[in-house]
């Protein structure tokens, strides 16, 4: 089968908007036609070529709401016309990770997931004959895509697929990090440094779980009005301040914050996330990723002094099991989903998508095929 | 008053047995003849110059078994005679870290105790008319000391003073940080990091918490046998790998342990801790202190996947509620002591009891006045 799709055909450069070859799906796997994509930092990031992982030539693309098109054999529980959200972590079910009430991290398929491969280790993708990479599993920066059953969230038909796609990655990750990850308790101070997509939607999580007082942290001034808008109680540039943002968030909060969530992947923003913390039961999550390489670091004081420092990843959410609850809650007006979506373009523009994500002017923008 | 006390005078020498002046206790505060103190590795670390909060000249000690003698005004719930065990981590009851349930990090009187004073900012304790430094607010090296009521456990005097001053510290720490911090499951695995007093408790912590395995780290084979009487199930000598402990441990556990605890004080052994733990729910529980300016570090990756970092002080133990049910819980038989002092001596051997603990032959020397 043919497929309009944006190949990524080496790192830094832009994508290129090619007709690839999709194969059908194999045992366990389902063709998906990608109604929408949102384009988010994970693939700039990607992109960059600084993701030690990135393999290439790929598709891109991880936030895509798809309908089903055709199963391969063995699939038990979606048939074409179902519409799903493609699970960049999958959910087998059977693995310890799935078994396990602490973690969303299913290994069923890590290794060839993170690889660019199918489980099976081929791959589905190629152009005049060059096979070409998958990514995350999901690929949906394609007409067309392959993925297996156990990574497809199977969603109520209802929402439209060019808002809920944003819950495949972003609003998810944010809104589950408080509620899974650092369990924001009612009452509770929150600072959240960085306000993309994941930024903003821990504001929303926060605000889900009652939290008293929502400190939002960026470097740009133009974020600031969605996230008030959204539930953050005061807005921080640190720009604007003499002294240190921690300095600055300890002194406002007399002692620092409950929970703090770094939605950026600067290491150095991370600590400074984590110092932030109260002294006693402050607990700081890690959303952003940080490039190859790079490492966190603080003195053992601030944990022996009662910090707690976490990570947080697809915000702790089984994605089959949790993520059609999301997309209800959305469609019940408890999620917000359609402020997030800035700008929407057709695949032949998606690089204009990257350029608005690098300038700060879009939030997410949503490529409509 | 006179008192026979063992003064550090100055960084890296050995303590000196002297002739004091103890000032009687001024409001709020208990003069308390030591019967008992044990000598732990913090002492040392303050004698040795790199505790960034050590003042010279100071009477050092910490780990004691105490008689009340006298009462200064406004003292509430002590009388003479009364049993009790001092505190560096006291509990006023009404800062807001005591009505916290999260946290034993009481900070009424923090600003003095760190820094060698009685709550007033004086001192009580001096020489030939020079003052001296108190320390972590309990002075245990001397004959008689003094020390608020709110840093003052009261103990079932039935309890053995030589032998309960360690749960003033070492063995409290050890206990608590496995189940009051860390929050050890049963069935759980578990990996020690350090086998001197406190990871030794660790030990008997896990085992109280019904851990399925635990396994003992310490560069001196001399220490396993201990440890595996009080439970580890498993020890390694990093000196006896060809790999690295943490490859080792992952191994061993098919992917990391549960838990992770370090009692030593060493940044790099605290990345191994954290990154022998298993993906997805490890926890690594940081015990030992480190030198001053040191940092630990990790990729963030390490902490994404769901793995957590986190410190204890004291075991998480509120003082003057939970230690006598310590206390208690010793004479019951249920927290092993006895088998921890392995030396006794009188004061004026008391530098014996440092190069005990260098040389790794002692877990514990415990001072008889």
């Amino acid at each position: 089968m043919k497929a309009r799709a944006a190949v990524a055909w080496e790192p830094a450069k832009p994508l290129s908007i090619e007709e690839i070859d999709v194969e059908g799906p194999k045992e366990g796997e389902v063709l998906l036609k990608v109604i929408a994509s949102g384009v988010c930092h994970t693939d700039a990031f990607t992109l960059s070529g600084q993701d030690p992982e990135g393999a290439f030539p790929c598709v891109l693309g991880h936030e895509g709401g798809c309908e089903v098109v055709e199963c391969g054999p063995g699939v038990k529980d979606l048939k074409p016309g179902d519409h799903v959200i493609p699970l960049y972590i999958p959910e087998c079910g059977d693995c310890e990770y799935c078994r396990s009430t602490k973690s969303n991290l299913c290994q069923s398929i890590a290794s060839t997931v993170w690889t660019g491969y199918m489980p099976d280790g081929t791959r589905r993708f190629s152009h005049k004959g060059k096979p070409i990479f998958h990514y995350m599993g999901c690929s949906t920066f394609s007409e067309y895509t392959v993925v297996p059953e156990i990574a497809l969230a199977k969603i109520n038909p209802a929402a439209p697929l060019d808002k809920v796609c944003l819950l495949g990655c972003g609003i998810t990750t944010g809104i589950g990090a408080v509620l899974n990850t650092a369990k924001v308790e009612a009452g509770s101070t929150v600072a959240v440094f960085g306000l993309g997509g994941i930024g903003l939607s821990v504001i929303q999580g926060a605000v889900m779980a009652k939290a008293a007082r929502i400190i939002a942290v960026d470097l740009n001034p133009a974020k600031f009005e969605m996230a008030r808008q959204l539930g953050a109680t005061d807005c921080i540039n640190p720009k604007d301040l003499t002294g240190s943002v921690t300095e600055a968030i300890v002194e406002m909060t007399r002692g620092g914050v409950d929970y703090s969530f770094e939605c950026i992947g600067n290491v150095e923003v991370m600590r400074q996330a984590l110092e932030c913390c109260r002294m006693g039961w402050g607990v700081s999550t890690i959303i952003g990723v940080a490039g190859a390489g790079q490492e966190i670091r603080t003195r053992p004081f601030q944990l022996v002094t009662g910090r707690t420092w976490k990570g947080s990843a697809f915000g702790g959410v089984k994605g089959r099991t949790q993520l059609p609850g999301y997309v209800e809650q959305y469609l019940a007006g408890e999620i917000e989903v359609d402020r997030m979506v800035t700008h929407t373009m057709p695949l032949e523009d998606i690089n204009r998508a990257f350029d608005l994500m690098h300038s700060g002017e879009s939030i997410r923008s949503v490529i409509l095929f």
